[in-house]
């Protein structure tokens, strides 16, 4: 029976799918692999808890207040400091705090984007931006990567035959340039420089998401793509991965002009001060560098482990490529596998990867699986690689040679 | 000199127009009667502050990651309860935690509308969800409202003549129907089961925005228009005016299928749950009842002593509707008074309002004022009373008699 409510209809902008992610597991031992979370041993709980407590105590009337006491500003002056260390000057009205990195996608594709305008992304992409992409009714384009990230010479190629037969060139290019989620992948220097004049010549943003910039394992530098065009760079980042994800707060980074529009779209003006006052009691005098090294010691050896697990458990099954930063490491697999195929196979054997095809803008990526090591212990990552490697090889024998188990010899 | 900046463009939804309460004031003694915030001696600062530290202490692993702990299911359960005392009932999964109500307008804007559709307005109406509708590229049609709040017959009647003429009508209506921001009045039962028929006749949302109704200083009580056609609306409240607007946290209520959108839309899926941490430890055992009986009686004091000022300093200048409940006193002067001519005057002479032109939809509303009684104390309310009548009887004086000050006898 159809009721009135069914006669009604959304905007277009609606997706019509779900989004990923919804597996849901409740045995207490099952190993997410799946997770891309912070390790939640290392989040700073005395300083914050201490800092709670004093930022209500000190200016609990004005953080409860629309525009907060000193906080805000004290975040915005701790972003600009530290983004000075990875070679980015800002004045401080060109830096407005969001509610994580991923609204700072939402608020760049809604300032920059009207239904049907051309965005272009790696293939793989982080898949909460494609799904922000697809509700600005966006036109998405991918370019592959390799091991030193987005192939800048197909981006380019594509860019001069736009140019050549008056097709659209893309409003913003997506780029998670350092310690790509899920590629594991980084930029090289010289595409880097060429992506800039690209940018320049062509005339597009870029969304620059450099969430996981900080967990810097090798210890090279490579310059933020801010740093190379900053007129057209709409650069992106987050506490998530360095304080925690719970406080939801990363910040943007842009013109000024820019920054201007990404407040008007965020009605109600400003991002809760509740938790920038606390965010801002801990920050002032913590030790930053040192939690960030202890952050890169131990997601290293995390790194580590999962390698070495991967390619005890797996052999020559798979190829990936060793990250130098980040949370992931991204299986590829032989061509003909399907990773769907097996993705609850593994959950009930008690783990849980997420599938190539979520981070793919198109119908692809079958063969790839993202696991991260930054959430589980050591002892779960060998476990989980070594549960995910059984069920692989059991749906591998069943593809090679059928129902041979169930059949009598 | 043109850079390539200047050559890009924003998306078609980005307004060209910043938005209002720009207005910088730093004298200490300034009187706000502009800002719509609540008064901070009520806040629950005791409470709030050992309700941060314990949350983080007993649960800030679990705080700082994504999904958090218990804390956002309880904070569910307690809208879920406190519903109930207003004749709402809903499920948990018909619920969902909003950066403050502002967040539910927006979501609900873009959840429903498609650039040319059309939505209707109260005038006068809250300016933030007015700029949601704009940076929506929605058609704004406004109703006006008197004593009895909406003029549901007037709006009874362009829905007629749309069905009659097969021209458009609106996806939503949004309304304030409970101590209206800025009017203060409240909608009629009688016109509330009108409005709740036509949405069903017409198969339109509402979007009912309740924010003040916990304010509620006769003990007269109003159906939430909720609870006359669930399916039909798209129910907004905020703990801004409750607890503080620093945490930044609202909700909405609707059928579960409007949620899942909603949800869809909010990328990243969940609000910051480190506040939420907070609020339930707050909420888990608070006096709520006896801390919104304080808000009355507080408020309502105010109100009382704003409206005598009123009146003794503009005798019959002005006429209002004394509100029943909510933050604020919507005056009306001749018409050919323009409110806006008087702004920046009476703000240099130490007393802010907003003109009542930043709350239409159209170039109307000259002759208004909105008052704000909650945020300053009974002596300034009394004070910037009598500024603001000082810097009326001047521009009138003025208005009527040209310069006659400056001109000799």
């Amino acid at each position: 029976m159809s009721t009135p409510f069914d006669l009604f209809s959304f905007a277009k902008r609606i997706p019509a799918t779900p989004s990923i992610g919804s597996t849901t597991v409740t045995k207490p031992d099952h190993i997410h692999l799946s997770f891309g979370f912070a390790a939640p041993h290392l989040f700073p709980i005395e300083q914050l808890s201490r800092a709670a407590y004093e930022a209500v105590a000190q200016h609990g009337r004005k953080a409860l207040q629309y525009s907060g006491s000193g906080g805000p500003r004290k975040i915005l002056e701790w972003i600009q400091n530290r983004s000075l260390v990875h070679g980015i000057k800002a004045e401080l009205n060109q830096i407005m705090v969001t509610y994580g990195s991923t609204q700072g996608i939402d608020l760049a594709a809604r300032m920059l984007l009207d239904p049907g305008d051309h965005v272009w992304v790696e293939s793989p992409s982080f898949f909460s931006a494609l799904q922000a992409f697809r509700t600005a009714e966006a036109v998405i384009t991918s370019f592959p990567i390799d091991e030193d990230g987005l192939r800048v010479d197909l981006l380019e190629n594509a860019l001069l035959e736009a140019g050549r037969n008056n097709k659209p060139i893309p409003k913003f290019i997506y780029t998670m340039p350092t310690y790509h989620n899920p590629g594991g992948v980084t930029l090289s220097n010289e595409r880097r420089r060429r992506l800039a004049q690209l940018a320049e010549t062509y005339n597009f943003f870029i969304v620059e998401d450099d969430a996981y910039s900080e967990l810097n394992f090798s210890g090279r530098k490579f310059p933020p793509l801010y740093t190379l065009i900053p007129e057209r760079v709409i650069y992106l980042n987050t506490f998530s991965k360095i304080i925690g994800p719970g406080l939801r707060l990363g910040w943007m980074i842009a013109d000024k002009r820019v920054i201007e529009k990404a407040r008007l779209l965020n009605l109600g003006g400003s991002i809760g001060v509740f938790t920038q006052e606390i965010l801002a009691q801990l920050l002032d005098g913590f030790a930053f560098q040192e939690h960030v090294d202890q952050l890169i010691l131990h997601y290293s050896e995390q790194r580590d482990v999962m390698a070495e697990a991967v390619q005890s458990s797996f052999g020559d099954h798979v190829t990936f490529h060793l990250p130098e930063g980040g949370f992931y490491i991204w299986l590829q697999f032989g061509k003909h596998v399907n990773t769907s195929d097996f993705l609850r196979d593994a959950a009930e054997m008690g783990v849980s990867f997420v599938d190539g095809k979520s981070f793919f803008a198109k119908q692809e990526g079958y063969p790839y699986a993202r696991l991260c090591f930054s959430y589980v212990s050591e002892e779960q990552i060998v476990r989980g690689v070594n549960i995910l490697a059984d069920a692989y090889f059991a749906y591998e024998e069943q593809r090679l040679f059928g129902l041979t188990k169930q059949q009598p010899l």
